[in-house]
């Protein structure tokens, strides 16, 4: 693992970054591979969205992008990007003039096992329920105490993910995966405008339906729509697609569709 | 500013620490005064309590208490500590055997201006709504996003505090204080089961309401009983009481009790 702050190998955090104080800052999670930062251009856009939601003034954008691309020297890996709103002072009022860090850590590609692609995966239903916040909804931002929490709760369990719903019982996403889910012709994905992480690969799925002869759509699903479904899959960044092959002890059936998205994914690179 | 890591001055957080990837912690915000931390005891359970929620285990409560007290050697000043999860590999789930990291700052006591005390604060409403999430609802947490947004909205303007709703539309806290209000011969301040902080200023004012001699509730307030209300104060650890003169621009009278109450949380030590 390496990593750089500000574009200094090895350089410390400070410990008065307001990423550390308040979760003040965003994330995005990237993958080197060819050569290059996979789909960079659709991170560094969300990046950009999210700095404007949370009103991150001054990144130094170009920079970024130079010190990402710079890390991308290991195949295949993560390179992992923070960008906080910077050092501050005491209180949530952030300082006028302040300026956000940069922290890109490069780190091993995880090994998940083969069948996690071909065979599926088995997920459940988390017991943690999203909070809904339309202000911080799709954004990538550094308050995950609920995935965490979520995590937790799948310590010791073979279930490589757990789906989480929101108060209203509407599915959001998995804790590090977007849900999509096929009906018919059709291929829905939760909406997120109340809560839920807008992944990079969704977007993909949702720009390359076309390419894939489906009808796409975002919608408010229940978990009876997910039960339902023909078929369920998981996305991000990293992963690309993963088929569900057991929701919450049931057994599923991995359909084409699914492993027609995912093989289409992998042969992406932007 | 001081600071210490693990009891270590001037140390610096590690890139990897999960207190900047997630905002996985929990913080704690003491004043030094009289050669000790103020209500030490209630700030320490309240951590314990939230390590609990958390499920963050092994945290060495003994060091952190020796050395806050070791930090609190300069009048009047603030203690900041912060705990989080510790060092974490990628991902949302934590390590199996982490161990917590411990943040010690001292901050200078800031200088708010006398009459906030004596002649009250003017307020406004939030343009922020306070998401409602019962796991973490109460804990002092370092996922401080809508905090910092509601702050950002207040930057320029000579209001002190915000006071912040959830999307039912009842009344839970400002950016950085409690809420209590009085009518007739009753306080009452927000029930935080579904979000907010459960200040330690605000657990001493309903431990100390018999002495007061007033009848003290928790209850669920929307904003016309806060409008409404004879009198309304706000606490935090640092600045115990300030009473409320303004609040959305409709000016209001600093009552009695406000001031009492002012009195008395000024005497206490523990």
């Amino acid at each position: 693992m390496t990593y750089w702050i500000n574009g200094i190998a090895g350089a410390s955090p400070s410990a008065l970054d307001r990423g550390l104080h308040y979760g003040d800052g965003l994330f995005e999670t990237m993958t080197c591979r060819n050569g290059h930062l996979r789909f960079a251009e659709l991170h560094w856009q969300r990046l950009a969205r999210g700095c404007e939601q949370l009103r991150i003034g001054s990144l130094d954008m170009d920079a970024l992008r130079r010190e990402a691309a710079a890390a991308c020297t290991v195949e295949p890996s993560i390179i992992k990007v923070i960008v906080t709103r910077g050092v501050g002072g005491r209180g949530y009022a952030p300082a006028e003039a302040g300026t956000p860090t940069r922290i890109l850590l490069r780190y091993p590609m995880p090994r998940d096992p083969d069948e996690f692609w071909t065979e599926g995966v088995s997920v459940v239903w988390s017991g943690v329920t999203l909070a809904g916040q339309p202000r911080l909804a799709g954004v990538k931002h550094l308050n995950r105490l609920e995935q965490v929490l979520a995590r937790v709760e799948l310590a010791g369990s073979t279930d490589a993910e757990a789906l989480m719903c929101n108060a209203d019982g509407h599915v959001i996403c998995g804790t590090m995966t977007n849900v999509f889910i096929v009906t018919g012709h059709r291929l829905r994905t939760p909406r997120l405008d109340q809560a839920g992480v807008a992944g990079v690969m969704r977007a993909v799925v949702l720009r390359e339906a076309e390419a894939l002869g489906v009808q796409i759509e975002e919608a408010a699903l229940d978990r009876t729509d997910v039960a339902d479904a023909q078929e369920i899959f998981l996305t991000n960044a990293r992963i690309g697609a993963w088929p569900v092959r057991s929701l919450a002890g049931a057994p599923r059936d991995v359909g084409p569709v699914a492993l027609r998205v995912q093989a289409h994914l992998h042969r992406l690179d932007h």
